[in-house]
């Protein structure tokens, strides 16, 4: 039997919250579960600062995957029991695709790096680069064991994940509107942080969901469903991943490894501080062994030393990040974003170096889009399916969807570091804590 | 108003999956929140190894030490309500005694370090001891803000937590039988690992515990709450706790740190290896700040290191730890044991260091208790109230508590590398192989 | 003591599904919940025909009623807790309100009939107005309870139902957008149903309501919580209020009574059809004891001798009821409203009594409102209270709550009987059931 | 195309709040359920008087059925993916059972008529025979549906409810100790009771099933899930099942049926009072027709006519019954078993007929079994199946389960009229309370 066909002489299962079960029943599978890389998985964390405000959010990226993997799973069930194939072009199912379908959904994720949007946007790398890497670079335990399946297998998986795979219905399983990923992390997130916006029916989404020619529909019974699944997400990053708190955890990481990128470009950072794994990036010169080693406690490890070091604003920031003191926030609008410079330079007045100390972070920039049909990426319709098989985008029947569409705006928010709103200052500054406070109404600036 | 009393101006709630929310009222409990030294429970898991079984047991001991204070205050605000004491010694509840309860049970596992038990085994560190020792030190936030309610109140703490606290209805909150330990911890890893075993009905015994003058007693009408409770304690430890794939990984763990401080005793740890977080406690002489800059990621991040080290055997343990590479392991008894040793020269013929390579593992020794009421440690009854006040021990009149007491065992096993079960050895070591396989029949040692 | 004050010797639980427990506390709840009005309501189903599409729900208006009470019980604990009033006027909460709260919430419901939207259409009753009537009647157990509490007691019972008491706060827990009973029935029918869309976050939005002069406001950090409850609610409407099958049912049972009605106005039911406790009804001259004579078994009991007896309309009208066959339907609109009498007339020439077989049914006319902030009816505002005191209506902050406000529209029906749709009818009708089927196409009318 | 193979163009799906959806895909199913036999269980509750303590426990009949029905689906699709016959005589599965599976699994209990198992104490029927002759007798409309099958067909069907049916994994599927009737009751109730006693891993379950040449065994790994079902179904006899309020109900309903036997027999019921439907029971010659117009509803329907008739214990017993008036109840044992005639004296002495207002009522003869591998119903075995396919009776493994074997008792209790607990009786009778509560201390007869 070849490679990719195998069949463990007793499927195995793994005990998910979220699934009951994760069922394997591929060798290839297994094989890839346990390589190095995507054990890794287990060392960073999904959410990455959200545990800070949603204490049980503390799940590994391994899960999610685990979950995304068994989603595509059950997927290929319902596709091959009610919608096999029979001729080439028919616009139904081809079974043969499972294999790279599985792959790519277990693998989707495995170029994520510890606080993997932070990380990235201080030190220029991409996730999603690294995934296909890490897929495709002979090195890596998991290109060894796809290429098990076939010489071009991981330029497969990898071009499922880079959208570039040429059957739309694998492409769209993974990456969608409506995907594998996007029903895990909904519900996993929810369960972890506790809270109830991330729960929608799968099992009744799994069913409506059916192929044809350009992708994947859903049939029109369904369409609450999808409606609910809309909604759980929109509620999803409104509550839970743009929550201001958490981004001000964020601000504290962004400006901690920036004072490190800082410091060692000027040659400031003395030898007990040289954090041996990270001087790659420093360098931006980074290979994928240097990538691989890197995970959340990795980074914490170098933090917890810093906290100790000669650099007052590495050491105090290192502090707030381990510590759990997050920056404080406050909205802005178009109006008062011009307020902005002058609201820097009185944090910078009470003492603190507004490089460090001040930041802007809008909920736009966070890696999350929310439904818009309208949009140019074509990905982005979800398509109901009529009795007759016609298609109809689901905002054109549904009052809900249609109501949320091109609406949804997020907050631009301002931060700066909680004592500049310490009620009745007694120090040096308290002029201008005093003033800064004058700005600050409800939350917002003024 | 005194620190003690000291109420925040409006309530502070965090989000909890278990407990949905949990409520801090005090200026004393949120301080002791954003201390340091607790804010590090976050980088410690709760459950240590048992993620490598249960994927979604990723949970942090932060996360339990809020619940079990949720609980304390719980039973706290039930026992006001109900029971409030009129004159000193009629063993109704005092509330003055709330303060002391909450810290105890927040603070209750502050010394605990990362993969606690198999850490203390090696390096002979006790954190119960370390608890204490963080509590009443001056040199830590926790005892600074202790003390500001008063000089001997980090004692009194220190004092719940070891029995010692004059109120046993105070010591018994916090540890007996049913306590809000065991309480959280039972519904929160049922939770994140995904079984159902561990749930029970909390409310419902929250709503029967009393206080009388001896401790804690449970009103009848809530006997089989009680019953359910002390059932899913006892499936919880065979299922969960017990489970034979985690104490694999426990063994490799315990290997990979015995091997390292081997080397450093014997002065092969070279300077490259040398992990200086970890050099106290080789040297035996840790500080209370040695000690809490450990976590799980720091032991991760010199596992990371060591896995490209030269010292063969270090660094094969290393990556069968952050792989997820078990011992595999096969039930021995009173019987089989004797066989031990030779299966152990077995596995040295293999070319394993038998040292480094066999070990065994009971289910005894874990750091779990069942209920036996007849043991001579006398907070293991389970008194159940009558309507006219006299007490009852449960399994009197519970047929179930009844079979289950003193009827539990666990299990003896005798863990190897996995390699030692291959099929169809075709190495040097193949005679090895089919020899110890021969030993073994169905898990066990034949 | 005075009645009204009167504690249980121990408070009651009543094990619930929703609420886990409901705490009776007071004599005058359990001696209200054990009159034989009130124990009635067990016998009438919660949701009339919607357990003929969703199995799950088959609960009593008995356990609603329960529910509304322990919702209304923990809002006045908190608003008790945390908002005493201090002196009079002040906006806060008076506790000497609770007992007619409390009593209030629990006989909400005690006026509904069997069927009660129906059967109200039918013979012209009204399930509020008989509320009123039990609650002031002398000759019910019910009003006999509350006036031992006193002489006026029943009145002000009665006037926090008919939305003239005095006490805002007390009206609007009873009765408002979010109120003690639609929070629970969401909350009840979801669970029941099986449906996941009812659910929201009780306890996050019993925290967050406070009193204030004019009623009841929610703190603005409670804002996603009521955001969620509203579109739960409009969810529950659309999918499970809403399900044209259960108005399938619903159409049926009132072409039943109308039938029978209309048999014994025109003598023409013979004795042995006649319904002794029906006749009332049919006469017009019902007194309070005929009323509460009726529930959902003694119509159903009627039913089932109905399907032995001689009209033949009557006969098969009792037997699709009985035994779920109900009518099917097709949407129409403004425009296609004009072919409704044409349908209806190729129904009657297929056989069928147009009077008795064909029905428009349109959602609007459900006994059931959506959130509505700009209608005149004073109560449907839900106030958010900013930090400073000053109050907002929640549609202006919310952009999903205002995506939604008045865009909500349900359909509208036309109902006939399924065989209408027999794809190759052979029988002597099969042109009609072609010219029917030739005007229906995707499930509208066209 | 034969019947009982063909599928429905499109699955059907009932939403359930226990299985989420029952997927309904062979003609034959849709065509059993749409049956007025069938229908009729939508009005027959499950627990019968169990709703009295467990408000939320008004479940039907018929979801319970439709329950079976999907859990037996679903072990016939795990079979035939995992263990399909190869040739005849090999022990695993042959799919052309399943429709005869599904339908007993289906319409097993469709012989149940309301309060069944005190209705048919007093009437002396069976529903086990009922079903029988239901599913036979070619009058039923389920008759004619299972015909069009084949003509022996009913008679298979009916083979399987007995016991007698040829294959052993269809006839365990549907009734022995984990069979499909258990599996859902358990789960059902202990939702609808809101108790969480009655949770088990039924997915887990589902997929260690196996079949052998025996019937149906259960792999050694999934032995805890079947030690927690045991565990499951043990508490749920305990603390819902047996139940002394719910018994005290039945005692009541059982002696409301026997007056009005008694006085039919002895023509002391007047004409107003005579209940037509029931007036076979009474007679002892209850056609099929008969049987199936009862339900719950028609009984109350009757009972609620008597409240307002002339026999005063008739009229007592139905006020009571309907209003929730259980009598109270004392345990007694072996030795306490000789004071029953005594008291009964005593209550008959306080104004009550002895015949009406006492009776004895053990769990033991509820119809309700627990586990017990020693007893001589060979159907009682769990057999757990070794990975050698060697099998081995499940207390011989479980601790916990060996603990449980022949240890469970149930109780013995002996049932009156709340009254005679009257604290400071006033009345006429006091001396007889005074004297009948010396007799009874802590709920049980000294």
């Amino acid at each position: 039997m070849t490679y990719n066909l195998e069949m463990l002489p007793r499927e195995k299962v793994f005990r998910d919250p979220i699934h009951n079960y994760i069922h394997v029943q591929h060798r290839v599978i297994l094989d890839l579960i346990n390589t190095k890389e995507f054990q890794r998985l287990r060392r960073v964390k999904q959410l990455g600062t959200a545990s800070f405000t949603f204490q049980g959010a503390e799940h590994s990226r391994f899960t999610h995957c685990m979950g995304v993997y068994e989603i595509t799973r059950q997927i290929c069930d319902n596709f091959q029991r009610n919608y096999p194939t029979k001729t080439p072009g028919d616009g139904l199912w081809d079974d043969n695709e499972r294999i790279v379908a599985l792959c790519a959904a277990l693998l989707h994720d495995v170029g994520h790096g510890p606080y993997s949007h932070t990380f990235e946007h201080i030190f220029n790398t991409d996730h999603e680069a690294w995934t296909r890497e890490i897929i495709t670079s002979p090195e890596t335990e998991i290109n060894q064991v796809l290429r098990k399946v076939s010489a071009d297998f991981p330029e497969k998986v990898a071009g499922v994940i880079a959208h570039t795979y040429e059957n739309p219905q694998v492409v769209q399983m993974i990456s969608s509107q409506i995907d594998a990923d996007r029903m895990d992390y909904l519900l996993r997130d929810a369960y972890f942080t506790g809270t109830k916006y991330g729960m929608f029916d799968l099992t009744r989404i799994l069913r409506v969901m059916r192929p044809y020619k350009d992708g994947i529909a859903f049939d029109n019974d369904g369409m609450h469903a999808v409606e609910d699944y809309v909604l759980s997400r929109f509620q999803m990053y409104q509550q839970v991943y743009f929550h201001p708190v958490s981004r001000g955890m964020e601000v504290v990481l962004t400006k901690l490894l920036q004072r490190a990128k800082d410091l060692y470009e000027h040659n400031h950072m003395n030898d007990f501080e040289m954090p041996s794994l990270l001087i790659p990036f420093f360098e931006n010169h980074v290979s994928i062994n240097d990538y691989l080693l890197l995970d959340d406690g990795v980074l914490n490890t170098y933090f917890t030393l810093w906290q100790d070091y000669p650099d007052e604003i590495l050491k105090d920031l290192a502090h707030r990040f381990l510590n759990r003191k997050p920056f404080k926030s406050a909205e802005y609008n178009q109006v008062t974003e011009k307020m902005l410079p002058e609201l820097a330079d009185i944090v910078e007045s009470a003492g603190f170096d507004k490089k460090y100390y001040t930041a802007i972070n809008t909920s736009y920039d966070l890696p999350y889009d929310t439904y818009s049909p309208n949009s140019n990426k074509s990905r982005t319709q979800i398509e109901i399916m009529n009795d007759d098989g016609s298609l109809i985008e689901l905002s054109t029947i549904s009052n809900l969807v249609n109501a949320l569409t091109g609406k949804i705006s997020g907050d631009e928010r301002f931060y700066f570091p909680k004592s500049m709103l310490i009620e009745h200052p007694s120090d040096i500054f308290s002029d201008a804590y005093v003033e800064f406070q004058s700005h600050i109404h409800n939350d917002s600036i003024i």
